[in-house]
Formats: structure tokens, C-alpha cells, sequence
């Protein structure tokens, strides 16, 4: 099946024509001539871009998102996240990730990186939403051995189910930190990814407690010690990597790990520092952005955690000048972080994955640069248009099943969170 | 002409009928009988809730969006902006003005109050817009005793001609700052302001340039500076106090004047500190939200606004319970600035000046909680209709003209900045 795309306006180029075929861009130019058969769309002049990557995300969190604001961290995970999680089912999480890929599809994203329990509940939702995503198999083993065989049994159990579902899952490792999870299961996870070729996500150096923590039970800083476990290389992601030191990036450099970061869900928490983007930049490190979940953030809207990325680093380094517009939405679209397989790129053999935007509301005018207004004026609303592999997953801000959706999740949270 | 708003959902109360007359709500309930006739309007279960006051902008500056981010303050001020403003016409400015007024109402803010040139460009972009509008003539006399002679000629013809417009349009001083405006001319401010009970608005200690310059002029700090030319009294609005010591809050306390803080702008620009937020409210100072001009922010949107006020107020202090929805919310509305004159209050007897939310968007489900949707994960698209003086000026995110603004503008941005 051929869909064409007419009269998009890619930015630099002037108005062109896209031509796919089995999920890949096939054709594109101004010349182009219009095919014979298939699916049209006209994109009326919007602009077409790439779209978003959430690097780091716990998607069926919109259960819980506005569930306790404002709380301190452990009090919130100890009076309301924790006790509300321990009623999820599957279906629950099936649920909460379709209204999470239901929000990032109306804000641009294409891909998310998660972490979260009930696999088949997530990968399930990704399928029917029509998105990609990285989904995991959570390890912890804070409860001791049983529960670490549990997790290793359930992530080996997992990779074989996998690959039941389509390439647009793909299956990964997500112990949950180096302080929930043990230095021997931590071993294991880096055998059982290097077996089986998988990317490993875990949260990392997100707080000053964990450092301190790992600083005194291990002797070392996390980056080390994750190097340690030989969990440090190329195919891991580190989420959040707001306290790392000089020499943990330097390692993390040396290693080609790749760090996320979350700065809408560090401000809010109040996690007492900033993600030294200058100094993992300077030193190439392959950096991602992401939302973390809906409940510390409380949105899945990239534009605005993209806009606040860049805002913070010039606040932090009070330099109106560092993270500049072009290098924020490069690093949100994925173009810093090879892991996800995103190129970023609208060009003859790419895969079909991309968004229009309406360029011209209000909000966004005038033009006098495209990239400024969509890192610093432009929302979510501003997407118009969203293929993946493509697939039209919206038009017009038309996605299916929306009504069902925010239904289930409104009836699921409810019971939930009901004290 | 009377205007009933049916089926609206009041937070803590149910659906309910409002009836607006002349302006003023005159009767609201679940048991309101339907009147004969008149404009009905029904909100099809949809939140009421005020408007947001947008405490400082440079309205017409939504020409210069996204024209030179990413610079030093200075080099954008002298290579970008300065130029183009120096091109400014006053249908310029009418139709900089209109745009910041239909993306204001777009995103749900019905009073803003402003310092740019061309009153009369301002005055009618705000008459034809329908919402209100503090609106300045302003005083800046670094080129010496002339210009501080047309200045205040200026503003005093001003202050007459005002008188033309609206109740919407209120006629304020905008002396520009305490380093571009001579100690004579705030004093004359002062006086004149006095004399025929206007607001002052005024930049005030917004780098630590600013203040530092000002301790070596006039031996003072900003506050005590314009505390000793008469201008520190209820009736002045401070915008920024970013770098305002504790004696300067305990003197702005006593004074009674009102501080807008734009967190937004002073991120963007690295101003280099946070406004003191809680020493500023534990002091009892009334305190107002601003977005600053398109030109440092790049949007007008204050949901996006308010919500990095408190992310922002958090991360300086380290702890996650401050500044929480509700009391960002309530700062956002203008409810603790009572020199704005809005209630921020739905009640029989206020102006009729509301707002409908789609709190049912996949953004803001599930609804846990109201007014953490509407801080932390909504933005200006979920406005639906907006009502000012009584007046429905959008409804279904219809707003009149919007096309020819935004043609307008484009036009006259592209001439202005030309190079």
C-alpha cells in the first residue's frame, strides 16, 4: 500500500511530495510525480519534521497523573503511588499506556523508551496505538533472592514472548536502580543483554541520597560502579544522570553509555541539581530527552520538556547562549542518541516516521525561524498530523478510539486510588 | 442583552446555570430556572473557571517571536531588537497587539497588563479584541532633559485621550526602568500618578547588573532607591524583583506594592537568580504572574507560565511542596494582587469574565484532581470559550478574524525585520 503526501513543506526545501511504501520513505521532491493508486493526504503546507523520542518514560502512569502533587518523594511513593500500583492489572496497564501513547501521538512522539510493570499490558497497548517503543522487563530484588530468580525467570519467559509482537516493540532490560536492585542480579542483566543483544534502562544518579548511598555501600560513584558490574557500554540507557561528577562523565564518555534526561520530573521533585549538559555534551556523550511518567511531570508533551531542557541549562549556567533551539530539538527528535535507531532524518530509505505541524496558528507566528517557535512557542496542539511506519496514527487531531480511552482510564483510576 | 451559560461544571459544586447581565453575573445556581430569551450558551459539562491575569508584556512583541533567541541580552537587544522596534509604526503595533491578544485569548488570560509603545496601537488592538488591558505611556529619558520634557508631555495628553476608550482599557505610567529613567523624571511619575490615582509599572531589579549599578549611582538598593522618589506605595507594580534582598522585601511589604515575577523570561535570558518567592509571600506582598514579552519568552500561554513558576520556585529551594497548584493557580488568576481589580472569584455581583475548560482532554485525564491538570499538565489548547464583560470572545477555540491577524502580522514582521 502506497501513501503519498502532497504538498508538505519541508522546512529549507520549499513544498514537496512523499512518497511510501512498507514503512519506509520511497521517494520525495518537489518534481515528484503523483502515483497512480494509494492512499493520499494533503498536507496543505504544513511542515513536515521528524518527531519526538521520549527517552525515558513510565507510560502507564497517567493513571496517577495529578494523584499527589506537591509532596515530598518518599511520602508521595509511600501514602499514594506505592499503595495505588499494587492494585495495577494488566489490562490497568494496558489501559494507562494507550492514554499515554494517546497523548504523546497528539504531541508528536513517535518512539518512548519505558519502563514499567505488566509487559504484555504495555506491548499490547504500543500495538494497538500504532507507536514504537522500547519495553522492558522491570527487575528489582529489594525483597531478596526469591524475588531476583522471580524477575530473572519472568525477563527470560518475557524475550521469548516478545517476539510475538511486531518490530515496533522492542524488548529491553529495566532494573529498576543500583539501589533497588542487587549487584548480582545487575551482573546477570548485563550477561543475559549481551546474550541476547538487548538494551538495558535503568535509572541512574538521579538523587544525592543514591550517591551517597552507593558511595558508601560499594566505596564507588554510580557510573562506577555500574562499569563495575560491566553494565557500563554503548547499549545502556542512564535516566536522569543529574549528580554525575567529572569523572563519571569522562567514563560514561569513554564507555558510550547513553544518558537521559528528565528535567520537567527533576524540577519537580526538587531533586537538588541540574544534569551537566555542557560537560556530557563537550565530551560527545549520546544524550536523550525524556518526560519520565505522567504522575512527576505531568505531561507526556515533549514541547514543553524540550523548552524547559534548554530553558534550565541556560538558567543553571546562567548563559542565555548554551542549549540553543536547533541543538534541543535535535537532541528530542533523537539525533544525539544512535540507541534508538531513530535517524531523525526525512530523507529516500528512511523508515516512514514523521509529523506535520500546523506552522501557522496563532501561537506560532509569525515564522521568522521555524526550529525557535517550535522549541520555544509551540505546544502539543500544534501537531497536526502523525505517521509512524507509515501509518496515519492522527489527522486533522483525529485518533481513534480516544473517547474509549480517557473513559477506561478515568473508571480504572478511580478505583485505583480510592483510599 | 442578557447571556446564559448553561451546564457548566463549578468545581466543588456541580453543573450549574449562570446568568450575566450587562457585564456582571447576576445569577448562578443548579436550581436557576431558564430566563425567557437572550444568547444562550451551553458549556456541555465543561469547567468554569476565571481567566488568568497576565501581570507584564510588551504585547506587540509577539512581531519579534523567535527573531534572535539564544543571544546575549545585549547583543540581541543592539543587533535584533532595537533596530526593528526602531521601524515601528503604530499600525504596527496594532497589529503586534491584536496577535497577543488572540493568543491570550486563545490560552485563556482576559486581563494583561502592558508596557510597549504607541498607546493608541495598544488601546484599539485591545477595544477590538474585547479583553482588558492595563495599557502605559512610557517615560524614558537616557537622551536627556527633552526627552524627559516629551515624556511626560506625552503622558499627560495620553491620560486625557484616554479617556476615549473603553472601562476595558485602563490608563497607566510605564516608566521603563530605574537606569533609564532620570530620578527627576520618576519623581514627576510619582506626582502625576498621585495626582490622578494611576498604576505605575515599572521594571525593577531584574539583573544584578541593575542592582549594582544602582548601589553605585545612588548608594542604594533598587527598592530603597525608588522608595526615596516617592514611587514605592500600593499603586506600583514591580516587574521581576529577581534580585530583591530581604530588607527590600520588608520595605516592598510595608509599602504595599505589587511584584510580577516572569519566570519564563528570566530563564531564557539567564538573568542570573530566581525571584524569592516565599520570602515574598511569607511577607504578606501581593504577587502577580507575568509572561514578559513574546520576543524572551516566546509564548503568552500562562498555563505553561505558571506551571514553571512553581517548578522553578521548587528546584531553587530544594523542596517539592512549595509553591503548590492551588497557590500558583491562585497567583495566575490574579487573586493575590488585588491592584489588578479582577476577583478571580465566580459570584453573583463580579464581572462576567470566565473561562471554559475541556477537562476531559486525554492531556488532563483522569481528573484527580482539578486544578493539578490545569497547573501542571494542561496547556492554552484547553481553553474552549472565553468570556470578558459579559461578552463570549471565543467559543469552540473560534475567535474572530484570526486569520487576517495572523496575515497582518506576518507581513509587517517580515518588513520590520528586514536586515
Amino acid at each position: 500500500m502506497t501513501l503519498t503526501i502532497e504538498n508538505a513543506w519541508l522546512p529549507g526545501q520549499g513544498l514537496i511530495r512523499m512518497q511510501v511504501e512498507a514503512g519506509r520513505i520511497v521517494a520525495m521532491g518537489a518534481d515528484l510525480l503523483p502515483p497512480p493508486d494509494g492512499e493520499r493526504l494533503d498536507a496543505q503546507g504544513m511542515a513536515i519534521v521528524p518527531g519526538f523520542v521520549n527517552g525515558h518514560s513510565h507510560a502507564a502512569m497517567t493513571l496517577f497523573r495529578g494523584f499527589g502533587d506537591d509532596m515530598p518523594l518518599m511520602e508521595w511513593l509511600q501514602t499514594r503511588i506505592w499503595p495505588a500500583e499494587a492494585r495495577l492489572s494488566e489490562e490497568d496497564v494496558y489501559w494507562g499506556t494507550r492514554l499515554a501513547c494517546l497523548e504523546m501521538i497528539r504531541s508528536g512522539t513517535l518512539y518512548f523508551e519505558d519502563m514499567y510493570w505488566h509487559f504484555h499490558g504495555m506491548a499490547r497497548a504500543v500495538e494497538a496505538s500504532g507507536i514504537r517503543a522500547g519495553l522492558g522487563a522491570v527487575l528489582i530484588d529489594v525483597a531478596g533472592e526469591e524475588q531476583a530468580r522471580q524477575c530473572q525467570y519472568q525477563a527470560e519467559k518475557l524475550c521469548e514472548e516478545a517476539k510475538g509482537y511486531s518490530d515496533r516493540v522492542r524488548f529491553t532490560l529495566t532494573p529498576h536502580a543500583i539501589y533497588t536492585v542487587s549487584g548480582s542480579s545487575l551482573r546477570w542483566v548485563g550477561d543475559f543483554a549481551a546474550r541476547h543483544d538487548l538494551v538495558v534502562h535503568i535509572h541512574l544518579s538521579e538523587t544525592l541520597h543514591e550517591v551517597e548511598q552507593c558511595v558508601q555501600a560499594h566505596g564507588l560513584r554510580p557510573a562506577f560502579y555500574l562499569d563495575r558490574l560491566g553494565l557500563l557500554h554503548p547499549n545502556i540507557l542512564l535516566a536522569h544522570g543529574v549528580h554525575l561528577d567529572a569523572a563519571e562523565l569522562d567514563l560514561i564518555a569513554r564507555q558510550g553509555a547513553t544518558i537521559v534526561t528528565n528535567p520537567v520530573s527533576n524540577m519537580k521533585l526538587a531533586v537538588g541539581g541540574v544534569f551537566p549538559y555542557r560537560q556530557a555534551a563537550d565530551r560527545q556523550i549520546p544524550i536523550a530527552l525524556g518526560t519520565d511518567g505522567a504522575a512527576s511531570n505531568n505531561t507526556l508533551d515533549m514541547f514543553q520538556n524540550m523548552k524547559l531542557f534548554s530553558l534550565l541549562q541556560k538558567h543553571a549556567d546562567q548563559d542565555p547562549t548554551v542549549l540553543p533551539a536547533e541543538e534541543a530539538w535535535a537532541i528530542a527528535t533523537g539525533c544525539r542518541a544512535p540507541i534508538f535507531g531513530q535517524s531523525g532524518r526525512l530523507a529516500v530509505g528512511e523508515k516512514a516516521d514523521f509529523i506535520l505541524l500546523r506552522h501557522t496558528l496563532p501561537e506560532v507566528t509569525p515564522t521568522h525561524h521555524l526550529i525557535s517557535n517550535t522549541v520555544y512557542a509551540a505546544t502539543g496542539h500544534v501537531v497536526d498530523t502523525v505517521v509512524v511506519d507509515g501509518r496515519v496514527l492522527m489527522h486533522n487531531r483525529h485518533v481513534e478510539a480516544e473517547e474509549e480511552i480517557c473513559h477506561e482510564v478515568r473508571v480504572r483510576a478511580k478505583r485505583l486510588c480510592a483510599s
